[in-house]
């Protein structure tokens, strides 16, 4: 998926997310915001690459300029943390439920697990209120419900890559995929970033869930948002062509995968909410619908 | 109210709202957005301005751009015609009480026919959803209170000068002044721009609510958001001179009636929502309250 103008002013906002993140001198805060408008200005057809190209520039400037590496490091610990504490509200309900009943509201969680917000500030936090918005976000729909298609990808996989997206977020996968190998013969591969970027997840953060109780965890070989074939490891390449089956979740990859899909003949399955309205109208869905796709 | 680095962000989204009201033509939208990002970068000192001159600039650079005098114009119209089909829940629960009651009330209302959403598209549109968030915002706090001075204030006054905010708005706004007019001995002026500026109100839009029946109606003589002195009429600085209070509606007036209020001493009212967290850090409240302010 490419850019459209869209993604000018989101990609300026997003720069002083970083900024003021990364770090508190007001001057480099301005100097990434300021530096970030000058590149889109003067970089011809910027708007050819996808969202999840532009971010990832914005937070490799943000470190050329502030020395932040990992200006997200505390809002990730954090969010696992809380991701923790709320996934039981999700898993009791599970145990109630028959296997494809069980199955679509675990995929649900890991749409829900990214939309619930985990950037609340300690001070406001309540677990009741985190707990409810979780309840009334499993009660929600899937604009596009795949979840059949996907629940036979899957009894025909022996090998399943899944891309993950965001710290927090990564315990609802850790409790989907715990679903899935408990009913198919696959091995899942979680793939986890090399490097920070934003609050995608990275090794530190799988360790702190400890996903390896359900899947290999490797990394893309990069710290880009999404999939970045060029500057991924040869291992990660490899993993995506011996693959049966690519679950990829949240809008960095979707907006990524779907430009080099064709390299991957093989089911892939798209689980996101569609946040922005580009996203939104790429899958002719309204803003904020729950999808799960697959492509085959 | 100086800028600060958020304005930034805000100002390139808000020339994309305007380049998609004012033009189909992806190209012109696309220069818009990108004339915008030049000029912020180029000009030494842009927030040393109010943000309401550096969302008036961009309206001006999108007339130039793409032609269009009033990208606003079908939405401030319907957003009219809505408010007038609401206003009367308000007005029912207004008349159970008694007049302080009913006047806080009523204040409480004009914030929140700028709170509610009257952008909403006409297919999805539906009345009983606009009158439980009317509902629901009337039984909503003032952050800051100060009605009960603002009542005393009205008391000691003959002139009062109304600057009005947004259409749609004004239909509470002429509701309010009702009561003012209905209780008090004053003359109430209330000031519209002298031409469009995003979806402020013009004297086009009063004329279609009818304002005349409740207040003189005058213009700021330009078309600038909320007040800018350098381009005010005469007529208009000699009524802000001679009033015996100012009421300022919204963040527009808030914004930029701060950088000159010295030059009138006399109390002047505040009434707005804290929308942007740069005029909530201002007032000392959490983004979103609702304020009666009066400074005297």
């Amino acid at each position: 998926m490419k850019g459209e103008l869209l993604c000018i002013p989101c990609t300026v906002r997003t720069a002083l997310d970083i900024a003021v993140k990364a770090t508190e001198d007001k001057e480099l805060q301005s100097k990434l915001v300021y530096e970030t408008m000058k590149w889109l200005v003067e970089t011809p057809d910027v708007l050819n690459e996808t969202p999840a190209m532009l971010h990832t520039h914005v937070q490799r400037l943000a470190e050329k300029i502030t020395g932040a590496t990992d200006p997200f490091k505390d809002l990730k610990k954090a969010s696992n943390e809380i991701a923790l504490r709320v996934v039981p509200v999700l898993e009791k309900k599970c145990v109630q439920l028959k296997f494809a009943d069980a199955f679509r509201l675990a995929v649900l969680g890991t749409i829900c697990g990214n939309a619930i917000d985990f950037e609340v500030e300690e001070h406001r936090f309540s677990m009741d209120e985190l707990e409810s918005s979780l309840l009334l976000c499993l009660n929600g729909d899937l604009v596009i419900d795949d979840t059949v298609k996907l629940n036979e990808a899957l009894s025909k996989s022996k090998k399943v890559v899944y891309l993950l997206d965001n710290a927090g977020e990564i315990v609802f996968d850790k409790f989907f995929m715990r679903i899935i190998t408990s009913h198919f013969s696959v091995n899942v591969y979680a793939a986890v970033k090399n490097g920070p970027i934003l609050n995608d997840t990275t090794m530190e953060d799988a360790e702190q869930v400890r996903l390896e109780e359900v899947a290999e965890v490797i990394t893309t070989g990069n710290d880009h948002i999404g999939v970045n074939l060029d500057e991924s490891s040869e291992d990660f390449r490899e993993h995506l062509r011996t693959a049966d089956l690519i679950i990829a979740k949240g809008q960095g990859n979707y907006e990524s995968l779907t430009e080099v899909e064709h390299l991957f003949p093989k089911p892939i399955a798209y689980i996101l909410k569609a946040k922005c309205s580009l996203v939104a109208d790429k899958l002719g869905i309204p803003r904020n619908g729950n999808v799960v796709k697959i492509i085959s």
